[in-house]
């Protein structure tokens, strides 16, 4: 049986969600969430690599290399970044208050916090909420989900259904992340104002589950980018229940299933963020390929996607493939522009490093138009490709970041 | 005598200079400017080192390296980029005309070209007007200095004058850039859209210019952004006519008086580059310290300077220090977050990794209304320190750029 990819809520057998309004951001919206697991689950998580991070970040990655969990606190609103000694303790107060509530050990509770940097959580509004937040607990993800949220247009939800031996697992994940986005997150080096957490009911051990969900993060969220601006706060995690009682898996690896749906599930998200990125109107999945390995392509990969010159032209829908080119040449790596090829939804608009012309950029044009298009850079006939995720740079996107704190 | 910096037009006995409107921009703009050294003149120069180079990048960069040159033939309205053999011959062709019309050798004229890429350069417009460009050349440079530009909102003119040997001498420098903009030249690795020329009637030979113009560009140009896009057309050249009768220098090295003049017109040129950012209504002049060494800093530095969140925040007047500490710490250089200061106009709104507050951040906000301001980023105690210059990035921005084509 293949893995299905949902896009609406599901029951996560052994999880219990709820979120509430705890005035941590300054409108009525919820902005704390909490996740609780009935039991001990399995964990793993990496973090943002960003030297500069936050209070939550250190005191998480710390947690979860014991390889298990109980709860993950979210808030929105304050990131708790930059805060020294007393962003520390604000972390480890409001979570060992959702510990003593749940009966779990305060370890067993793994701090996330995302919006300003530069402010003390405020704890005693956190602590206020735990009993409200812990009395609503359910198997509905939907209050987690909004009170995660940032400047994100809506909740992201994923989830995904696949069999280990002839049982059946399910993957959820719910994410939240828009500006700021340009995860590169690592194990064990802990860094993340991405939050993307998943919950599976399939059986794995934690290490097993850090190591997946390292190459997950890899595969997906480290190849996405919004604005180019790796967060102090980034963080993905994954906690298995294993209550659908499929094989654990063996020899450090989780069940191939499971690693594709959370594959899967991760890579449906990190298009959900893209697509969501602060003033964006376009999901652009970018291919290069040709190179001679796949890191020269992913090299070009991430100097393309981060360029400012082709995000506002394709803000502007235009097929400008001299940006393009343009920013391939600079990324650092030897190829052959003359052997260059350019396609935008599949229209040929560079041939041999030479526009096609008028006639086939205005069908690609027409592409742009489009929500979500895929742009070919050929640049060889090397074996080496990458793929990014990227989006628009539009007006959208300056007056989020221009007037964010004001 | 100290070197002394005006910006007002200057002559340079040695050279003449024309501008015309040749129909190469939409509107009636000049577009085709001409530089003529009464006699050969000592030549150096720096390009693009993005792998994507433009035809007269290349044929000038060849034509450079024999240390002379007689004049420099600059369009404006087309970057002649990624056009192939067809753009090749164009560069050739019109140089060809401007060499007989000035009875020069064809590979005394250097091309330069800016404007949209994958466009041929119309050599039939170009050689139209060359009569009435060389009939035109005269030792004022107004004209030149308008017909260079495109989206920039006015000329870039400077001028130092100084002595050698109790000689004086001046460098007259005019510019144009305003997107597109972060130069990575090199000499010898020739690739610009950022375009910068110098002449003086100092004495020098043309190899001693060339390494003096590579020191120059890798202090200033090199460390100045607006958008963090390093063009395929970008090109800075030194022209020295000896006029002044200056000592030339010895040991391979212009005189120190002669180089320091043309640190200061090359400095002077890079702060009116990124303040006509396209769309930039600041000027920024980062200073990143306390790092381990130079290389340090200035990874740091070029990390912050090209940071679409702190240039929003830039654009936002808002003293949004986490945005700037979160760029230094995706850098990849080690410093100690904690130890952190942070200044605006010499308003310190960080201190051991921690805000000072609103009273302060509301100091800062009132010098980030002004035109052009200082932020420095002090990561320590070493030794390393850089200096950027970058501007903020706004809704002009984005228009500007989402339009161009169109």
């Amino acid at each position: 049986m293949s893995i299905r990819i949902e896009h609406a809520l599901a029951v996560v057998p052994g999880f219990r969600f709820a979120g509430v309004h705890a005035g941590l951001k300054k409108d009525q919206r919820k902005d704390l969430a909490l996740a609780v697991a009935d039991h001990a689950a399995s964990a793993g998580a990496v973090f943002t690599t960003n030297l500069v991070r936050a209070a939550p970040v250190d005191i998480a990655a710390a947690r979860v290399a014991s390889g298990s969990a109980r709860a993950i606190l979210v808030n929105s609103g304050c990131a708790n970044a930059c805060t020294g000694e007393a962003g520390v303790a604000a972390a480890e107060k409001t979570t060992s208050a959702v510990a003593k509530a749940i009966g779990a050990r305060d370890d067993e509770v793994l701090p996330a916090s995302t919006g300003v940097i530069g402010v003390v959580l405020d704890e005693a509004k956190v602590i206020a909420q735990v009993p409200s937040l812990v009395g609503s607990l359910s198997e509905n993800a939907d209050a987690f989900s909004q009170a995660i949220l940032t400047t994100d247009r809506g909740p992201k939800i994923v989830h995904a259904r696949g069999e280990i031996g002839g049982r059946s697992f399910t993957v959820l994940g719910i994410a939240k992340g828009a500006g700021m986005f340009h995860p590169n997150m690592a194990p064990l080096v802990p860094h993340a104002t991405m939050l993307a957490f998943l919950f599976t009911d399939a059986a794995a051990d934690g290490r097993s589950l850090a190591a997946a969900i390292a190459r997950v993060a890899e595969a997906t969220f480290n190849r996405a980018t919004v604005d180019g601006d790796t967060s102090t706060n980034d963080m993905l995690a994954v906690l298995a229940s294993g209550r659908a009682g499929t094989e654990p898996g063996h020899g450090g690896r989780v069940p191939a299933p499971l690693e594709e749906a959370m594959l899967l599930v991760a890579d449906e998200l990190a298009k959900k963020m893209v697509a969501d990125g602060e003033g964006a109107e376009h999901l652009i999945e970018l291919h290069v390929s040709g190179l001679a390995s796949d890191d020269d392509a992913l090299r070009i990969a991430r100097t393309v996607a981060t360029s400012p010159l082709v995000k506002t032209a394709f803000f502007g829908k235009d097929p400008n493939w001299g940006r393009l080119l343009g920013a391939a040449g600079r990324a650092g790596v030897r190829f052959d522009p003359s052997r260059a090829q350019i396609a935008v939804g599949g229209v040929l608009i560079v041939e041999r490093g030479i526009g096609k012309g008028a006639t086939a950029e205005a069908a690609a044009h027409e592409v742009m138009e489009r929500p979500s298009y895929r742009v070919d850079l050929i640049l060889g006939n090397g074996p080496g490709h990458a793929r990014y995720l990227t989006s628009d740079l539009g007006i959208g996107y300056v007056r989020c970041n221009a007037d964010y704190r004001s």
